[in-house]
This record gives structure tokens, C-alpha cells and sequence, in this order.
């Protein structure tokens, strides 16, 4: 129709265009002119009508609107605009460098060399640095950081990964072939349950994940339109994972889908519990009779602080269980840089092993994967100096491991002064942050306050959560937006701001407390002992 | 059945595991044992029978088996085994990098000091690199390129991205709130793609491709399971694209899907051809017509070696339509750090704008990309470079502009000497590589080779592709792999190599030519002038 009227749009460009500042001001009023149908602006092509329904169905809390509403607060903030605080904190979401915590040099030194090949001549790099990124270099195609690497990563890194797990595995074999780099530990999640979803109607893949679980999950299984299965953590046992709950969820949802992936997060997220062997032995016990693809994802491995937990990897334990379940339980552990002691979450770095998966599968993974192409070699480089630190004849030894032990011993340090200080609120009960980088307490929140938060189609914890944002500017996560047993309300709060703006946070967030009991019990005058127990004696039951 | 066993697996561990070097070797035939059923091994949870059926119908030629034959007899080479051919070249993948080619100082040096801030200390880096890195880092959280950015990318890099886009474009404004930084465009693509895909039967999304493609087209829509819809270019042409082929596909296609798709890639890949701005219009115009969603993939922007070309981008052109375009017309534009005159592919750098997008999808696209949290932020850093490179004031300007022409200079330098080559072999017809980094010649393959061929199940052109490998060492892919006019043959190979090397192997794919004419043409000895004017006369037909 207009291919004629160049010239008119250049009077456009030329008289009017240019002299609007931002694009989305001139749209509307002038296209529906300009299209022959005034005040009705043409149809889009793409619209709430027409956009990919399950991708509508995906929630992913940690990123969710009460975070775009801390982010409009900061602008405010520094627009100069008057707040009742002077700063927002962001304890929604597990990013370490953006609370404050240093990188660990070791691994920034290899990073930058292995960026700018010319600083191997410089005297002031140590030389295990150097070593280090020479031998991923060349491993790299042109011996250059900037040439795509295999679709599973680069080799060297690949092995020295297998030879991290043989170690921290105690001598437990790993295969290089079965190690895949990742685009951060989210991105080999998605790939495996991309691969694994399949069938219509109750055939439909089921996929058994905790609640409360980390929310990238829900969401996959959303976008691939797979069939949530849903079992309960146990909170009167600091998050246990139990056995029977796991059978009841898995004869429950067996009369509508197939289910074939178990999901375990260990050490929790949310909820920080690190598991005991012997639930993780029950756990494989229970994938192997009912022939689950087991999905570990261990991110948190290197962080545990309680003094009566340890690390047991999957494939440990399952090793330990003998070859008949070692040479057969189909299992995917997740690792990532992002969390450890290094928080190196901007680089999308991040690896898996892949046990039992059939060749032919296999090669379909490959092939699943080399249409992205690679994951970021710099991130691959990240993750190859956390599984080959300095070893103790090498230069960067000793200053790698201060920073790394202070790194968790602070992390440790916060795990307990959270619980300590969440636990002396009435109303709030937190179980110990054994693990992971997160306090997920449970919140009483009074009946007048859960009706209003109907009344505005907010959930309950999702008022606290705004109410807290905007009178303190601490930014946490409502716990339905990680899922929890009715009738009972919690949030995540990382542990990740320094020790001393953690201990304000908290004494805040103690005063919002029981500010807002008091706003909402005036009914109800009697505050009780720990909203724990009031939900024991009243609401909770199987769901 | 068998949490009692532990000793004996400890029993296994000790004395039979240890002295096997690699995991696979007693897995089937120790399983069937234990699991009690001799000589069956237990069967898997994922299966070829149980996979994902889209994650099966996925190709992807570009990294499919020839190239995985190109890395076996890599390893063969470097084991010293013997070979007609001292090393294989890739040119299968637009990997300049690992084809030898350096990176730009600049570009470097910015990502090294963002990755270690101690050298902004360092009288080895110039102000500008340092300025330029302390703006990147002021930005992250914690001025730490370890934290993740926000889900859309690091603001001030959006923001000069929006500047570049209206520098490049005459000043055509860009909003920096439509720009999103991705993980390379192939994540931008699948996420575009991910969002407009919905409907059931003929209301399935339909999306409209090139022929031939770049296969992550092909890919992604067969692992989002929407409808192919094949649109030709016009070989005798230039590869330009018709506007009546494109009528004729989307009017076939709307009887069996809902056409919403327009996917465009220019400059060309696999064929290198530079859109003019005419048709780059009458493209625009359609889509306006059909009310399609376009996606322009322009990662090849700089890549234009034809004198008598420029490189339009879809945006400008639409802008000067008239506001009735501009206004109205769905449009993503996608860009990457790994094509141009930096190929850093290994950063998976790169962004996309997009225009006219409802603003309610538009935040289904950030929560969408939200899941991933953020592309990474080393790969942000250098597409920063690129869009906002040294000024001609600045001390890093002469060293950057020099080293840039050099890279354009030689690839401008290389097509011509790949299509000149090319079009000296009988049977090899190769159209002008106007643009981006690939040669698609069209093939002549004589009728008892595709016999052959097809009683290996192979298709003829993998067989030429195959033996030219095994003969050579030359990895090159078939045209199968991007589409082509039915009884059409080609392959795609880069110009990446250096002078001297693309030299020696386009010498060496001549004489391989003649010599697979001769094996197959025995019975025919007359030699076609050029496959191309064969084909003409006997195949060509609408497909």
C-alpha cells in the first residue's frame, strides 16, 4: 500500500520524529491514523491472546514483581526522592558479589590471563596462574578464550572435572565423557528435562520435585508442559526428606502422568538443610524400584556449616550402594560457580555428569546441545580453576585458601546469627541453615492480614513481603512463590549481606514484625509463642 | 532390596573398580547380573523409545556427523596414525578464532580489566580501556562482573547499544529499554521463538524460513514444535529473496498453520548474500500485509564485502516506510559478538531490539528470560566494546581502527578468491559472496555417485562432503543441512582460513572435484560446463 510515500516519511523523520525523545511516544495515535482505523490501533501479530500459553504459565519468583518493585525503589532512591530508608537490600536472590563479597584472585588472575594472552608476560601474575591458563588455552581452539568450544566444553576442563568428583568422591571413578559444561547449573537442568518430557494425556512425562523448591524448576516444567509432582519437605525435621512422602506423592500422581524424573536439591534451596546419607540412600533406593531418572542438583556443595552435616554426593552414596545400583540409576548432578565460596554467578558457568544415560540418548543430548553451540568459555575457565585450585607446593596456595575460608567461615558465621535472630521474634520460626546460602523461616501472619491480602488477590506472604519492602527496603522472597504446605506462610532471605548489615537487617526485619502483628491482631490481641506451632495444632495436613 | 549390601560394595570398590581405568567397562554385563536378570540388562527410564520426540526430530548440521568424523580423524592424526592429509581444517563453522584469526586489542583488554579491576592500577593499559571498564563495572552489582545484571543485561550497556543502533541507522531512534542482551543470537532467537509458538492443528504457529537456512531455524522450531514454513531464495540471483516466493509459501503454509513468523537472516548464511533495500521493503511491506512477526537476524552487519553493497538494517528501512510501518510492524533485530570483524564466539555475547512488541508479552519475554537470570556478563563486557569502540580522540583508536580493517580487509580479500576459485572447477557454479563469512557453491554430483549415495543412505551431497573429508582432511558441510532446491547439491564452507591456507584448500577441493567427476561420470564422460546451468534445464521446479 505505501512503498510509495518514502517521501512522506522522510518529512516524517525529518519534522516530528526528531524531535521526540523516546520512541514509544509517537506509536499508537499516529499508527491508527495512518492505518485507516482511527482510535482503534491495528491488531498486533503477538499479543496476550496469541503468546505461547505455557510460557505464560511459567512463575519464577526470585525474579518476580516484588523484585521489579525493590528496583523502582532504588531508582527513587537515587532520584533523591524521601524514603523511610536510605538503602534497598536485595536479599531475594543468591548473588554474593553484589552484597560485597571479593572474587577469589586465584580465579580472576586465570580468567584475565586466559582473556589477554599478553599479561603471561607479566612479572606481577603468579606462575600456577599462568600455568593454568596456558593449559585451557590450549585446549581452546586458536588458542583463544573467543573460539566456540565443544558443545560439551573444552577437554582439559572436562577431565579436570572428573577428577575433582574422583577426589571429593574419595576415590569414586568419574568418566570426562560424562561431564557436560553448562551454561550456569539452570541451563543443564533445562536440557535434561527438555530431553526427558515426552507422551500425551496420563502417558505425559512427571516430574517429583520438592516443596519448597527452587523455583527455576517449576518454571521448566511449565515451559515443557510436564506434569508437577509435588512433594512435601518435612519442616518439623529441619526439611527432611521423607521417604513415604515421596511414595505418597508418587501413587498419587502415577494415576495422571508418567512420572520419571526425581528432583533433590542438596544442600536445600530454599530451605538450607543439607541431607544425611541415609535419606540419600533411601532416595536412590526409591528412584532405582521405580526407575527414576534422578536430577541431583548439588550447587550448594561446598557450602555446609552446621557442625553435624556433611556433603554426601549422589553418586557417592550411590556407588556405595553397590553396582547394581551404580551401573544403573540414571542420574544428572548440577554443579555451577555461582555459589561455593567463589559466587561467580555473572559467568554462566557451571557443569553436570551424566551416569547411566543410554549412548543413543546421549547422542541426542550432544546433539540437543550443539544447537546453542557452547557455553561461555570464559565461565568454562571459571569453573575449571574451582576444580583445580592451588595445591599446596603452588604460589597461589596460601592466599587461595584464606579467601576461601573466609568466605565460608562468614557464610558459616551468618548461617547461625540468622537462625539465632529469626528465631527470638515471636511469630517467626526458622529452622538451622545447615546449608546452601538461604534462612526460608515460617511467619505467623494474622487472620486480619490474610484477608486483606485476599482482598487486594495478593498471597499473604506476598503483602508481608511489600509491606516489608516498602516501610524497610529489605527485598525477600514470598514463600509461595517457592510453594509450601497450606496454611502456612514463610520467605527466603539469602544470608549473603556483610555480617554487620545482616545483624541490621534482621533487627529490622524483627521490628516490621512484630509491627505488623500488632497492625493486624488487634482482634487478636494474644501474639503466639512461634507461628510453628499454632499451624501443628491447626492446618497442617497432608496436601 | 539392597541397602544391606554395603560391605560387599565396599568389597567391589577395593578390589575390582580400582583397576579398571574407565567407568563403562563393567557396567552392562555386572548389572545384569545383580539385577537377576542374566544376559538383560535392566532397562532405562530414558529410552530412544522415551525421549523427547522434538529433542529426536532436531538436526543440526553445522556440529552433525561430519564433524564429529572431523574430530576422529583429528585424533587419529594426532596419534600419528597416517593419513593422504597433515592436518583437518574446519571449515564447517564460522569460528574465526580458531582458524587463526586475532582478537582485537581493545576488546581484551576492556573484558581483562572488568575481570580484574587490580589492572585499572596498571600503566600497561591505555585510559581508554580503563574507562571504559570502570563504566561496565559501576554498573554491576557490586561493581563485580561476578554478579548477575538484570535478566535484559547491564543498563549502561543497553543504553549504548541504543546509542550505536541510532548511529548506525542515521539517527532512527532506539530505545535502550528494547534491547536485551542475550547468551550469542541463538538465545535471543529461541526466546523470540519461544514466545510467539502456541495453537493446535491449523492454528499451530507457522514460522517462515529461508532455504537454504542457518539450521538453528530448523532446529528450534522443530524442538518448539511449530510449522515449518520454507520460503526459497533465488539462486540464479544472487540468493535474492522474491517476494512472489514468499506469497507462494505463506499462501501454501495458511492452509495447513497460522503463518507469524518471518525469519530473514542478512547478510546471508549460508549464502552470503546482501539484501537490498527494495527488497528489504517489499519484505516489510508483506509483513506489514500478513500481519507477521519479522525477525531480522543481522549478525553479518559488518560483514559486507561486495563493493557494490551495503548493509541495510530491517529497522531503518522500516523507519523510513512512513510511521504506518515503523508503528505497527513486530520486528526483533539480532546481533553477536562472534561474526564481524572481533568473532568472539566463545564470550556468547549479543543482543536483540525489538519493536512494537505488546508491552504485556513484553514482560512475558522478561520473565520468560528471567529463568535464566542473565546472559553472561563477560559476553555483555565485550559486545560493549564492540557498539561503543575507541573514538578518534582516544588512544586506543589507531591500534583498534588498524586491526579491524586488517580482519574486513582479508575477509573482503577471501570471498573474492573463494568465489574466483570456485567458479574455475567444472561442475562447481558459486554465486558472488557479497557478505558474511560462507562460500554455498552448488555442486554438479553425477548420477551414479547419488546412487550410491542413496544405497548408503547418505545424502549425495554428505557423500561428496565425506569423501572430500576422508580424502583431504577438508571439513566442509553439506547443503543438505541448510536446505535446497530439490535435485540441487551444495556445501557450505567459511572463508575463514588464512590467505595462504583458504589458497591451498580451495586447490585441494578442485582437484578432489575432478577426481570425484572422473570415479562417478565413467559411463558419462562429458563434463557439464557448470552444475548450475545442468540443473537449470533438468530439476529446477518449484518445491
Amino acid at each position: 500500500m505505501a512503498l510509495s510515500k518514502h517521501k512522506e516519511a522522510s518529512f516524517f523523520r525529518d519534522s516530528f520524529f526528531n524531535h521526540l525523545p523516546r520512541l514509544k511516544r509517537f506509536s499508537t495515535a499516529e499508527a491508527s491514523v495512518r492505518t485507516g482505523a482511527p482510535g482503534s490501533p491495528r491488531e498486533r501479530c503477538l499479543t496476550m491472546a496469541t503468546v505461547n500459553p505455557h510460557v505464560k504459565a511459567v512463575e519464577y519468583a526470585v525474579r518476580g514483581p516484588i523484585v521489579t518493585r525493590a528496583g523502582d525503589l532504588e531508582r527513587a532512591l537515587r532520584q533523591g526522592q524521601n524514603q523511610s530508608f536510605t538503602e534497598v537490600i536485595k536479599a531475594n536472590i543468591g548473588d554474593a558479589h553484589a552484597m560485597g563479597q571479593q572474587p577469589i584472585t586465584f580465579l580472576r588472575q586465570v580468567v584475565a590471563l586466559c582473556c589477554f594472552p599478553e599479561l603471561l608476560e607479566s612479572p606481577s601474575f603468579p606462575d600456577d596462574a599462568k600455568q593454568r591458563a596456558q593449559r585451557i588455552l590450549q585446549d581452546c581452539g586458536g588458542q583463544s578464550l573467543g573460539s566456540y568450544s565443544a558443545s560439551q566444553g573444552v577437554e582439559c576442563i572436562r577431565r579436570d572435572i572428573a577428577d575433582y568428583i574422583t577426589h571429593r568422591d574419595q576415590g569414586v571413578p568419574s568418566d570426562w565423557n560424562n561431564i557436560y559444561l553448562t551454561t550456569g547449573a539452570s541451563d543443564g537442568i533445562m536440557s535434561i528435562l527438555k530431553l526427558i518430557v515426552s507422551g500425551q494425556g496420563s502417558s505425559r512425562t512427571g516430574v517429583m520435585i520438592p516443596i519448597p523448591q527452587y523455583p527455576l524448576y517449576s518454571a521448566a516444567i511449565s515451559e515443557l508442559e510436564a506434569v508437577h509432582i509435588n512433594y512435601y519437605l518435612d519442616e518439623d525435621h529441619c526439611w527432611a526428606l521423607d521417604i513415604e512422602e515421596l511414595q505418597r506423592a508418587y501413587l498419587t500422581a502415577k494415576q495422571q502422568c508418567q512420572p520419571r524424573v526425581l528432583c533433590i536439591i542438596n544442600p536445600g534451596n530454599p530451605t538450607g538443610q543439607v541431607q544425611s546419607k541415609k535419606c540419600i540412600e533411601e532416595v536412590l533406593h526409591f528412584a532405582f524400584e521405580e526407575n527414576l531418572f534422578v536430577m541431583a542438583d548439588e550447587v550448594y556443595q561446598d557450602n555446609v556449616y552446621a557442625l553435624d552435616c556433611r556433603f554426601h554426593s549422589f553418586k557417592k552414596v550411590l556407588y556405595e550402594m553397590g553396582p547394581e545400583y551404580f551401573n544403573n540409576v540414571e542420574l544428572a548432578s548440577f554443579h555451577s560457580t555461582s555459589k561455593g565460596y567463589t559466587g561467580e554467578c555473572g559467568f554462566r558457568g557451571g557443569y553436570m555428569e551424566v551416569l547411566n544415560m543410554d549412548p543413543q540418548v546421549e547422542a541426542q543430548l550432544v546433539k540437543l546441545l550443539s544447537v546453542r553451540l557452547c557455553p561461555p568459555v570464559p565461565g568454562q575457565a571459571a569453573m575449571d580453576v574451582i576444580v583445580n585450585p592451588p595445591k599446596v607446593h603452588e604460589p597461589s596456595y596460601a592466599q587461595f585458601t584464606k579467601e576461601k575460608n573466609s568466605v565460608l567461615d562468614v557464610l558459616a558465621h551468618k548461617a547461625m546469627l540468622t537462625e539465632r535472630i529469626l528465631n527470638s521474634v515471636p511469630g517467626i520460626k526458622c529452622n538451622p541453615v545447615q546449608g546452601a546460602m538461604y534462612a526460608f523461616p515460617q511467619i505467623f501472619i494474622p487472620p486480619r492480614a490474610i484477608q486483606e491480602a485476599q482482598s487486594r488477590s495478593l498471597a499473604p506472604d506476598m503483602l508481608y513481603c511489600l509491606k516489608l519492602l516498602e516501610e524497610t527496603g529489605i527485598c525477600v522472597v514470598p514463600g509461595s512463590g517457592f510453594g509450601q504446605r497450606e496454611g502456612t506462610f514463610h520467605f527466603r532471605m539469602t544470608i549473603l549481606p556483610s555480617p554487620e548489615k545482616l545483624e541490621v537487617l534482621l533487627g529490622q526485619l524483627k521490628e516490621f514484625h512484630l509491627r505488623f502483628l500488632e497492625e493486624y491482631s488487634q482482634q487478636e490481641p494474644q501474639i503466639p509463642r512461634t507461628a510453628h506451632d499454632q499451624h501443628r495444632e491447626t492446618s497442617e495436613q497432608p496436601a
